[in-house]
């Protein structure tokens, strides 16, 4: 390394220093919320003080500032020391510590972007290089600035497979601006981990996913401090700097002993904190402070507005299916916004995020086949406003990621999913490939909106909606082709439902989405020429659902309602109606997949499944006589 | 390799023209289907050869049989040349593979246990290697058997981290049973896969993750011969096969070439059957035979009829919280059934899960922190009926294994789970450890039991009936304790929910569950001072539900219900709750966690995000006025 030059003594020593301090408070916080994880804050003290108050380059004053470094504390349970850092760094003072984990902080037992130096949730482990990723990428390839990402990962939670998704991914797109450290401090929660001190392991399977690595004492300050040099001219490869550490390190008596994970220190504090007192040669104010960003050098991003460039362009009764539109609108929105990308794990040509591809190749961003990484660098790649993010899959490989997708609310993402081949209609591939809990899972995220649109037309618009929303937007499509419903000028609302067919003598509501909204119109056709007549609804949104208009509808039509979804039955279209009218001494027939389905062609298994035309006549027949 | 006798230059081309035989049966099913994945087929033409009519050792009459190799195709989309080898040993007529993915056939478009031949699905990509880690584990350390498992890998999935952690699983255990075979044939769906041909890197990765690594010729019978010999003899190590393979090999125009995945031949397969044809030596009978197991080596094993070794032993009044009760209740049933087995993700100091270890260390299976596989594990361990296996760590990160979940009911599993920690009462740590989507994530899986005891005696025997309940069961645990409600000799039956308290005056029913069923209870007594009876229900068990039960009672209450949980509202107990009584014209009111939580103390939690006594008590007041 040629133009390394040694940290001069002090500064050595006032960076140990620090690396106590910050133990101090790891300790006192925690015994203040009589719970916590010092002893795992202890292993990485070296590591923050180095990277708090040497290596990062960040503005104290926008703690999330476009131009500055971003870390990630992947093992999220060591809070309280990455609390400490800020806290000493001067960003609030050292005395709110005290109140980690209280009702009325927000310094909660697990970081989250309510405080403003945080950008992701961590505390679900293995996620945070995949979130790293993601703002690598951004930085590498959209940005094009200087300013680089941290991630701290535990050994115990280096076994999830998650974390090698990631580095994959951050060596195949050479994130030179990515350096993952591993604190190898031999000791997981319930025993040792796999690999304790094996650092030599950890090296080797680095440099096979194309890493740079570095094997390090994590508790020597100048050993790190050119480590960290070291990754910062590596050009084309990541960097994985592999810190031996112990857990619980200069805390006699406990340092490297088992049991002591996720407990505070209890009768043991004191004596630890005079041991660590001790080792501190300043006292005083500290001698150094963190550096600012080298330059502004990162574009100005505005986010929001985002229209599609051209309106929908269908003719009522023409048959597109809704995940080509989903690529033509991705398309167009992407004409009209710059930061508009798209991520997809290897099904860009079933999803069609491939027409993005196509048209803006380097705003599309293939993730192979490794969901979990796909999620997590979406949600790094919209950190800080940078990207409005689209996600593709087919709906049912979002379950791959529903932990990441999970704390992505947590993380308070604005990531929009959209997940195609839901339900038997598609056909022979056969269940495992058919999303039929997709609307189970984007329902329980909080905040969420879920788009189900019927038409291309609709498809489109929330398309255009999904990017201008706040929250997890998730949208689902479907593989057939279903007729043209509504007009290329018609305006779509979150929460809006949209009466498809309806008379002054309705007797019953109908209630499909996708294709079996084609099923219940087809239903209400031919009870119609019974005499029978029925009113059919396309929710466009799941959720928010439109309960107003729900019961409004549902009351005009004797408080009887049918819904039927290509989706089992729990947790899905039938259940959010029900919920929404749930005050209201309504019936409710839910037709829904009941078992597990099979193998076959699309309309023989909608039929055999109980969710087609027949069964809504069969259904609606039924609900009449109640 | 001492004693590797190289095979005849017969039976060598005898391999050869049956991997050819196997290409031609990919194309014509696929042709007769018009869907499939006949390229992915042709890449593992050889392997599969010289697997099932050399190395395999397999009963043909029972082709689950305990003593019988296995094998696991986890690029389930390359279902047809596994069909066609299975044809080909003789197990079904050739001709019947025609019926590929027809509505009449069990040869779905990925492979299902509905055939004698199939132990589980796979269609969703990256999960064999688990399934076959918890086969291998069995036969290795609970078998003690000869048999071996073989797991075929496509490349493009490699890029799975659920591959990487159950590599991790095999190598820590030393599973030489075990053979990976990863077919590098370049291509993806939609592009070349990251590591396109380069298995040198496959093979330092397989190395790092402690395999013995061989990089063959995948489509050289010879090598593969010689391969397989070398990992059958290889002690204290699982082998990675690394093939280089082509897509579409010995397919004219299409070998090698991007654009042809998933998809028939269409015109062209006339062609390319001829050519292939004129590459087959022997057009008559088979002149080899597959290999029978070596010996009947396998233990008797009989499931079913699992009882507590002694019945719940607490003190009405009594508090313990329901997790700690599992760890009871499992050691309790270990006790009674020697192939009761707990795998964990080192949470079994939080799960209890290590009351089990404690008690009987080698049943207990240490699956790190890497839940994909973890679940997978289990349900490898759980084929052919091997092992009665329960798996646990915190609820919420079962969302990390859903798409396992949701494979191991495509895959008939009757592995059981058992999530703690759920919702806001686990307290301090925050919103990332808690479950609040894990009964909507279970609700959904097809024939599934989702039991939420409420007390300690109630837990104990939700244990003992998952032990005997087939298809997936999950048990909800809680962190906190909660009183004793039932008698130690009271019975449970799944679907048959308890009233815990009741009156003839009754003019609401609450329904709680776990902590809420306290609050509940809290709210009917406080009600009941001001003159007001409420009748208060634990449903045990959340599906199947107690429709009738809840019917009937809610009729004496005035069809008014009020719900209140600690899960988010979408999917949980109010939603099951009004799917029930949907054709009822109740009135039903949802107390459940409306919002994103956080970090505070378990009641000051359970107030301020909607579901404590007072808030039930306002709930109940609001509905008696509807």
């Amino acid at each position: 390394m040629p133009n390394f030059h040694k940290a001069e003594a002090k500064v050595v020593q006032e960076l140990k220093d620090i690396a106590h301090r910050l133990r101090i408070h790891s300790i006192t916080s925690t015994q203040a919320s009589k719970s916590g994880h010092p002893t795992s804050c202890a292993s990485i003290a070296e590591i923050m003080s180095v990277l708090y108050f040497h290596t990062m380059r960040y503005k104290l004053s926008t703690p999330r500032d476009a131009s500055s470094d971003r870390l990630i504390l992947s093992k999220g349970h060591a809070a309280p020391i990455l609390y400490a850092a800020w806290a000493e760094a001067g960003l609030f003072p050292v005395e709110d510590l005290q109140n980690l984990r209280k009702i009325d902080s927000d310094l909660e037992g697990h970081p989250t972007p309510r405080l403003n130096f945080i950008d992701v949730g961590t505390g679900s482990l293995g996620q945070g290089v995949a979130v790293g990723c993601g703002m690598a990428y951004v930085g590498k390839y959209f940005d094009k600035a200087a300013y680089r990402t941290y991630v701290i990962v535990g050994d115990g939670e280096s076994a999830e497979g998650s974390i090698w998704e990631s580095m994959n991914f951050a060596g195949h797109y050479g994130l030179d601006n990515l350096c993952v450290i591993f604190d190898v401090n031999r000791l997981g929660q319930s025993d040792p981990t796999c690999l304790q001190h094996k650092v030599e392991v950890y090296r080797k399977r680095a440099e096979s996913f194309g890493f740079n690595a570095i094997v390090v004492d994590g508790h020597d300050v100048e050993e790190l401090l050119k480590a960290f040099y070291e990754a910062s001219i590596t050009k084309d490869k990541p960097t994985a700097l592999i810190a031996k550490t112990f857990k619980g390190k200069f805390f006699p008596n406990i340092e490297d002993l088992e049991n002591w994970h996720g407990k505070p220190l209890g009768d043991k504090a004191d004596e630890v904190i005079k041991h660590l007192n001790g080792l501190i040669h300043n006292h005083g104010p500290l001698q150094i402070s963190p550096q600012k960003p080298l330059q502004d050098d990162v574009p100005v991003v505005t986010l929001g507005n985002v229209k599609l460039s051209q309106p929908p362009a269908y003719k009522l009764g023409e048959s597109v299916a809704t995940r080509l539109a989903y690529g033509t609108a991705l398309a167009k929105i992407a004409a009209n916004h710059p930061r508009v990308i798209a991520l997809d794990g290897d099904t860009k040509n079933s999803t069609f995020s491939d027409k993005l591809k196509n048209a803006y190749p380097d705003r599309y961003v293939e993730c192979f086949i490794a969901e979990q990484n796909l999620v997590g660098v979406a949600i790094g790649a919209a950190c800080r406003d940078r990207t409005i993010a689209f996600v593709s899959t087919f709906a049912t490989f979002f379950t791959r990621a529903f932990d990441q997708i999970r704390m992505g609310a947590i993380s308070q993402t604005n990531v929009n999913f959209v997940g195609s081949h839901c339900g038997v209609s598609i056909g022979e591939d056969g269940p495992s490939q058919m999303g039929l809990e997709d609307i189970a899972l984007f329902r329980t995220i909080p905040g969420s909106t879920v788009f189900y649109p019927s038409d291309a037309v609709s498809c489109e618009r929330a398309v255009e909606l999904a990017a201008n929303t706040k929250g997890v937007c998730f949208i689902r499509t479907s593989r057939p082709n279903t007729a043209i419903l509504y007009g290329n000028d018609d305006t779509f609302e979150i929460g809006k439902l949209r009466v498809v067919k309806q008379s002054a003598e309705d007797t019953v509501l109908l209630i499909g989405a996708g294709v079996t909204l084609y099923e219940a119109l087809d239903a209400a056709n031919q009870m119609e020429k019974a005499g029978v007549h029925a009113r059919v609804l396309d929710l466009f949104t799941i959720k928010p659902i439109d309960r107003d208009g729900i019961i409004k509808n549902a009351k005009e039509c004797g408080g009887r309602i049918v819904t039927v979804e290509d989706h089992y039955k729990e947790g899905g279209v039938g259940e959010a109606v029900m919920s929404a009218v749930a005050d209201q001494r309504f019936i409710v027939k839910q037709l829904a997949v009941p078992t597990l389905p099979r193998s076959g062609p699309p309309t023989v298994l909608l039929d055999m499944f109980g969710i087609s035309a027949r069964h809504v006549v069969a259904a609606a027949q039924e609900i009449l006589k109640l």
